[in-house]
């Protein structure tokens, strides 16, 4: 069984995985690389992580996740960036103990606003000068900072960077092998000036990461789990892909979904369902591929 | 008790209340102007409404909603078009019937893609198509469309229309007495652009309305009904109305709450905590007020 040789599946689509679970099952799958989450990392600590990795045989594609860099006190902001910079280090040691074709990319989610306040611009503009501080140690490190626009339904709560547009204003200073951005299917298809950006984030060179799923109807009643599995919702995937792949993006993809029936499901299954999806809506395998 | 000389009160705020109710409850609460629904209309009948909004004293200030304009089939379009102008015809009558300074101000909400369709574009297309099908109609009655960006969690099944630059973008090729649109607190307070937009919308005449009442977290369970009342959530409600203010519009400001707790209150309370927090949050009265 052999899935999309760009094909990575991100951990959160089968979330109660521990991590070595998660490699076999993303094998197991015929799938070839893996986003990792800090999370379950923790849990087996880093050396045994990267261990774990490296005899999966499998490539990472990217780490989940760093960011949360709104705080306006400044105890809460220290300690914020030097989160995140143990989140490049980590980022870096599991790239290197991946598979040829690894991606040293940290997905930054940026942070909501602080407890009662409602200065959207001052929070945003803190994700920025916060990326400022982390630009040198991520550049030693050789990782690469992915800015991560989320859905403004998250906008006061999670992440107040809500557009490509905006991600890349704000990745734009830094050097474009150091900071880029995220492309997730479900924050950004409704975005009327997607394309163009997609285009001006490939031109930049500052395609970090690609995420697919499916927005889906109803909303369920936990926003955070609203997202389908490919070819289950509304999102024109296909011309998605195919504009991220004509802006010059030549790294894995990732089926990031959350999604409680996916939870639900033995992590195998899920990681097949997603293997198939993939194929049929969000990339087909190109006719040359063995 | 006077309420703010400019707050309108939609009636969606005080959603169970019959017409007659809620111009009483609007009344009482000492609010001048109501925002009214085509389906409360319709339960007593537009002759009957007519009379009763004139016999009020109270200034109508929009009518919603028409729209959903986005069916691909012929037939559901032509309908749709159909239930628009008779939308049309009852803003008019009931402007009409309102106190002076009323406004014939029809209030759009564009619908979302049809089943199992994912071409975003086409409906948004679709909408603009619709628009200039009305125009003629609209223009004749002496009523103003007001196209209503909706926030991007609604963009798959209520509203393609997600920022008020895109909203503008489709107004813009017709004359901007007859198309305008809507300034929505909660639709629009995320967008990085929302500033800017406001300004080329007041710049081109074509606020139509603006509705204020909060963003507040957690999302409830029904996404249609996360609206808080203003000072409850996360919406910097003092700039906001201020670039509106700055942008030239001088109309009535609607406050428009989907909120069970706030439906559950007997209707003159509910009114009243939005005339007060109106006055605290949204729009505190000039110093020059009697």
């Amino acid at each position: 069984m052999s899935a999309h040789p760009r094909l990575s599946l991100n951990q959160a689509s089968i979330k109660y995985a521990p991590l070595q679970e998660a490699l076999t099952a993303t094998a197991e799958a015929g799938i070839t690389s893996i986003g990792l989450w800090r999370e379950p990392v923790a849990d087996v600590g880093l050396p045994k992580a990267t261990e774990l990795v490296a005899a999966s045989g499998l490539r990472v594609s990217s780490l989940c996740r760093g960011g949360f860099i709104t705080a306006s006190d400044h105890a809460a902001r220290t300690a914020a960036l030097d989160e995140n910079r143990r989140a490049i280090d980590e980022t870096a040691a599991l790239a290197h103990a991946g598979a040829e074709g690894s991606a040293a990319v940290l997905v930054l989610v940026a942070g909501g606003l602080p407890d009662r306040d409602t200065d959207l611009r001052g929070a945003r503009e803190r994700v920025q000068d916060a990326i400022g501080h982390l630009v040198e140690h991520a550049h030693g490190a050789g990782v690469m900072l992915a800015v991560e626009p989320m859905h403004p339904m998250y906008a006061a709560d999670r992440g107040v960077i809500s557009t490509l547009g905006q991600a890349l204003d704000i990745a734009e200073p830094f050097p474009a092998n150091t900071v880029g951005v995220v492309v997730d299917a479900f924050h950004i298809w409704w975005d009327p000036e997607v394309f163009d950006q997609i285009a001006r984030a490939g031109a930049q060179g500052r395609i970090a990461s690609y995420q697919v799923n499916d927005w889906i109807t109803p909303l369920p009643a936990d926003s955070l789990l609203a997202r389908g599995v490919m070819g289950h919702g509304h999102i024109d995937l296909p011309r998605l892909t195919q504009a991220v792949l004509a802006a010059g993006y030549t790294g894995d993809v990732e089926v990031e979904i959350f999604n409680q029936q996916l939870w639900d499901m033995p992590y195998q299954q899920a990681a097949s369902l997603i293997a198939a999806q993939f194929d049929a809506i969000a990339m087909p395998k190109p006719n040359t591929a063995p």
